[in-house]
């Protein structure tokens, strides 16, 4: 079937065939590693020579990765391509193209009379990060959905034998973090707040107070790590790497299983988000920083594209009867338990 | 975010962690032009030197593409893949690697006592099919949805220059399709009227009988017709190609559109399948056939891996006032407007 193509089923409705007709004439030529685009019945990627490619998908789905009456429609659709982007920017590769497969209810796709459809926002905050990020879309699929659901694949480009992996820690490697942590989880902490009180009418979007948006734009607008990641994937400096989407205690605990590693964190050493508690820097998900290891004698820089690298602690031997994650306080050592985000349970 | 892993959200229910451990254990090793599958940031593919690579997704959504009541799991993962690499055969694309995409209610994750979860089928009938075409799963998402989503990602390899588009149809072409027509639209017209007879009890799944495992074949097990794809992008052979997943009607109008001609289509020469009438074939989609188009000289041989070609039309002068695609019967020639498939709306 065509690549980017409505579903036949739903192609009928002029709101879908509009979707898909301003989706093709937004979505950017060909160019760069990406040789044919939407249209046939599958888009041509041509890798340069000696570069691997490296895929990933996430897929987002009403009331459980967003909410379609809490969040700005151009949240949702930034937010989508974000959690790809930055499956990239962990493994250090350079963006190539993304796919996207949408599943809408017809409310979403047809345009009331004064302003445009809630699809058109969504378009607009994909497209805006896809630009920012020289990520043309590449194809992908329409459908009717009774829920809305977004699944995007992000294709990127690294150097054979240089992409950043989780396996790559060693006992003696220093602990890094960019940007700030509990930000995403604050902001949420926010947006519920006003969901739930007299802001929030059922069966309305919310409308977001402009006094609000800062606080609100680690969450609504998180921004992947693309820039940072590429640098960090040069010889001689991250030796590990993911991105925080599940919360420190969580992911940390992912580094050291894949590497057969222990770790410890400097609470003190944290870079908290304006506004954030230690326990949403700790188990607050979907901050998408790096988070990465180095050698003792690696020379990592104290910002990478205007945004900050903080050491937060080291990686340990894992030993029997020893915590795969401790947390070290003024107040002494404790065991790091995963207690990953929950989303919007 | 962990590539094939499950939203945190969802990993605390013991059904959801069973399921990503038996996915993990089953997809299969990395190796071909994949070189590392589930378990990091993204997958990482090799492609070979003067390689292209091909990539579609494509959406299947519980009312919509498939039905939980109507279809027996390992139907529902059998097409969720085929409709990818389908899309890879109408390239003329060597399969590399598949990611797959999941949201489904907790209902279907969880097993009951005496027989495995709805999740354990689709799995079962999404790896076999990926095991006859070579094609590790590589990664993917899974999520818990109040309605079933699959999402599938195929990753293809083609030798660069040589993918068969739907673009390269030129005036005086040949028009073949492998296979035979109309057997998915009949198959689903079956179990329409098994799902509305006294068999369909509500909310319980459809038996289906022994006896009309044949005739339901076409539509709950289509075969992608992957290596006839290659065969056919072979250079002097096809010129154009597409995958019959909208109907003949419907695709092969996409086909004139993109290479600017148009095609008359000889009723007599058109392989019905048995029981399939005219209309089924002309207009029901998901077949999975591959439509092609060659010069006059081409050897096309009569059948490729034991699938059968039928010559059934050419390619003609796009002129004003002529039908983009016209149907020749004893009765005359008449305009073949598309009337794709209407899914389950």
């Amino acid at each position: 079937m065509r690549s980017l193509r409505a579903d036949s089923s739903t192609a009928g409705a002029p709101g879908e065939l509009g979707l898909l007709r301003r989706i093709r004439e937004r979505a950017g030529a060909a160019g760069g590693g990406l040789r044919l685009g939407i249209g046939d019945d599958c888009a041509l990627l041509r890798p340069r020579r000696g570069e691997e490619l490296a895929v990933t998908t996430d897929l987002s789905i009403d009331g459980r990765h967003f909410r379609v009456g809490w969040h700005p429609a151009e949240s949702v659709g930034h937010r989508t391509l974000a959690r790809g982007l930055s499956d990239l920017a962990a493994m250090g590769a350079r963006p190539v193209a993304a796919f996207l497969s949408l599943g809408l209810p017809r409310e979403l796709v047809q345009s009331a009379r004064a302003r445009s459809a809630w699809s058109d926002g969504f378009l607009d905050g994909f497209l805006a990060l896809a630009e920012a990020h020289r990520t043309p879309l590449a194809g992908g699929d329409l459908a009717e959905s009774p829920v809305a659901v977004a699944d995007i694949v992000l294709v990127g480009a690294v150097a054979r034998g240089t992409a950043l992996l989780r396996s790559g820690a060693r006992p003696g490697d220093l602990l890094y973090v960019t940007g700030s942590l509990g930000g995403a989880a604050a902001g949420l902490a926010r947006l519920q707040e006003l969901a739930n009180g007299p802001g929030g009418t059922a069966g309305k979007p919310l409308r977001i107070p402009k006094k609000l948006e800062c606080v609100l734009a680690p969450h609504l607008y998180p921004q992947p790590r693309v820039a940072q990641g590429l640098w960090l994937a040069r010889p001689g400096l991250a030796t590990a790497a993911l991105d925080l989407s599940d919360g420190l205690s969580t992911d940390l605990g992912h580094l050291c299983e894949e590497s057969g590693v222990a770790a410890e964190v400097d609470a003190a050493a944290l870079p908290l988000h304006a506004g954030a508690t230690l326990a949403q820097a700790l188990h607050g998900g979907e901050d998408y920083e790096l988070l990465f290891t180095a050698g003792p004698a690696a020379r990592i820089p104290r910002a990478i594209a205007g945004v900050p690298v903080m050491r937060i602690g080291r990686i340990v031997r894992a030993r029997k009867g020893r915590a795969q994650v401790a947390l070290i306080t003024a107040q002494g050592v404790k065991e790091l338990k995963p207690q990953g985000w929950e989303h919007f349970l």
